[in-house]
């Protein structure tokens, strides 16, 4: 889908120079960064996210075609405790577009964001959408903001009470909820989320009350949610102006998400979106029942292999058929072909279907045609 | 291809314990090594290559079903010092099967070999076969064996000079080449062999002054070569049935081989091999002739993208015309959409061929089929 809208791949290093790494981030991420010396002596480090890479790519080789349009599927390294769907080694996916202030790029973000999600059968899902702009016509109070980026999870009434432990006055927040209520989207929002339609985006939702890194969001932000499983947002991205100079790198304006692949495979499990997904490439085993008929199943899986499917010959003519067929449940190959001295001399193959145990016999062409 | 021989993916992670990556390799390879200690104090490094990380796997889980065939493309990381075609991080890319001593295992290896060859498009290639056993019985001296593995690019004249050096007597020397002349497959190296070709393996020659990794190689040994470009064996593998218990794993007998992905890539380059590779996925720019008519635009860009092509809108509609197709020439992309009044008017598209410069006014429907 990405390559559909022009994005291209990009792949960069493991190994990024820790000065890179370290530009943007605030001692909270030092902690969390994979830093040593390489054995030249060099002072380097893991990659910690994708974006940092895709400044200095930018920074290092100024004439590439802009807008330039990426996405990149790598590995990101973080020294956390692990725990369910926190790894220290994990895949991030992102895609960006530098170059262009236009709110066309913004939209066509959320665009291939919905297409992407529906393309993996994602029906419900909900895309945030609000503005740096928005969020500090309610309040500039980073902290006040923190506690109203929970209103996803708590309720009203725990955030207020989380804001008066906070200190802030009862009008105050009396004024900030008034005016979280009654938000509109601006200009800038209403065209993005207008051009997105256009595109084809589907459940865009403005919300006033959407908090997104706001030490680096310039314009629109955003996020995806899915109703069902509860595993918090699956996307989340939106436009930063000023990251890539800030990180020593040219001044380009940007825009993009993050596509959270972790989360969005525990949906795809948990709501069964994928339910022939298979265990292995291969379609069916042909075992061989004595070395003397070995060149019989070469023959056949060659003839099945070249019909187009995952054949996998037993790669050994010495083991008892019976343990054959309990490797190819092990795996969960679906098929298994048996070739025998009845079958050959009827000119025939007997094939098992692995999960509900039914056994046919059937000429050589029919297997054929079934697995082409 | 893998896929279709049942071999299936396995992905381990960039760091593994440093007494796991050190386990198998004397001082010469350590120094390649990428070790340090991580955030959490453990003794870590980054892959050196993907033979240890399988060991690793069969020793962590040794109810994996056997005979275990899996392929492997990911990076390794060796502190090398840089040239063309030796980088710091690069990717391997492995095939084994673990489990199975039978020489059909091997076979099929050298099958697989084969068929990825031909399916890149490769014609002139000649997969080298040799063994252990064959290689011991010309000479039990490791040194001397050295010198024999230089035979692919040292005249036999200029390798007896080397053995004289190496103080092996002249009557030795004229041993050692009758015996690497007349020596013969033994029945293993036969039987391989044999089934190989049935299995539709092509262009296998047994020879005899064939060399590799004699310190953990047990069985068979074989390599590809191609005639041109020159860039050394493309492929590299054999028959290992002590490493894995070497490596503190489980007793098990392996067979695989490596593909040289990067020298791959150059064959492929060289002999252009892949004429019709292209630098983007996006066949066509549709260009935004004016801010009034961009609904126009992403209109044919949803209609094209539906079609089934990498379809790329460009990302603002305040760009000159001009800009926007200098973009398309600067990215490769083979075809640009312009739908400007005239166009609108008629109910055309004017495309043209970024490659010939070729242009022509022509209904959207008839653009779409040529798309689709």
């Amino acid at each position: 889908m990405f390559e559909k809208y022009g994005f291209s791949e990009l792949q960069t290093p493991t190994l990024e120079y820790a000065e890179v790494l370290l530009g943007k981030s605030g001692t909270e991420a030092e902690k969390l960064m994979y830093l040593f010396k390489d054995p030249g002596g060099r002072d380097v480090g893991l990659k910690y996210d994708l974006t940092v890479p895709l400044a200095r790519v930018m920074t290092q080789y100024p004439n590439l075609p802009k807008p330039f349009k990426r996405y990149q599927i790598q590995p990101a390294f973080r020294a956390e405790n692990t725990q369910k769907g926190r790894y220290r080694e994990f895949y991030q996916c992102d895609i960006d577009t530098v170059g262009t202030a236009s709110p066309l790029a913004d939209a066509e973000i959320l665009a291939v964001i919905s297409d992407s999600l529906t393309a993996l059968g994602f029906k419900e899902f909900k895309i945030r959408i609000n503005s740096r702009q928005i969020l500090f016509g309610t309040t500039g109070d980073l902290n006040v903001l923190q506690s109203i980026d929970k209103l996803d999870k708590k309720s009203v009434d725990e955030v207020r009470d989380e804001l008066k432990q906070k200190n802030i006055s009862g009008s105050e927040i009396t004024n900030i909820f008034a005016k979280l209520e009654t938000a509109q989207p601006n200009d800038n929002l209403r065209q993005i989320i207008d051009l997105a339609q256009k595109l084809g985006a589907k459940n865009i939702k403005f919300d006033a009350r959407l908090v997104r890194g706001l030490d680096y969001y310039t314009g629109a932000i955003f996020e995806t949610l899915v109703t069902e499983p509860k595993v918090g947002s699956i996307t989340g991205g939106g436009r930063y102006d000023n990251l890539i100079k800030s990180l020593g790198g040219p001044d380009l304006p940007a825009v993009g998400t993050s596509f959270g692949l972790d989360r969005i495979c525990d949906v795809i499990k948990e709501l069964n979106l994928w339910p022939d997904a298979v265990l292995t490439p291969t379609q069916v085993l042909v075992t061989i029942f004595s070395p003397e008929l070995l060149d019989k199943s070469i023959e056949l899986s060659i003839k099945l292999r070249q019909a187009g499917g995952g054949v996998e010959l037993y790669p050994d003519d010495r083991i008892k058929l019976e343990k054959q067929l309990k490797y190819a449940s092990q795996k969960g190959i679906p098929y298994v072909a048996i070739l025998g001295p009845e079958e050959i001399a009827k000119n025939q193959v007997t094939v098992k279907n692995m999960f509900t145990g039914e056994q046919k016999c059937l000429p050589e062409s029919e297997l054929i045609s079934f697995f082409s």
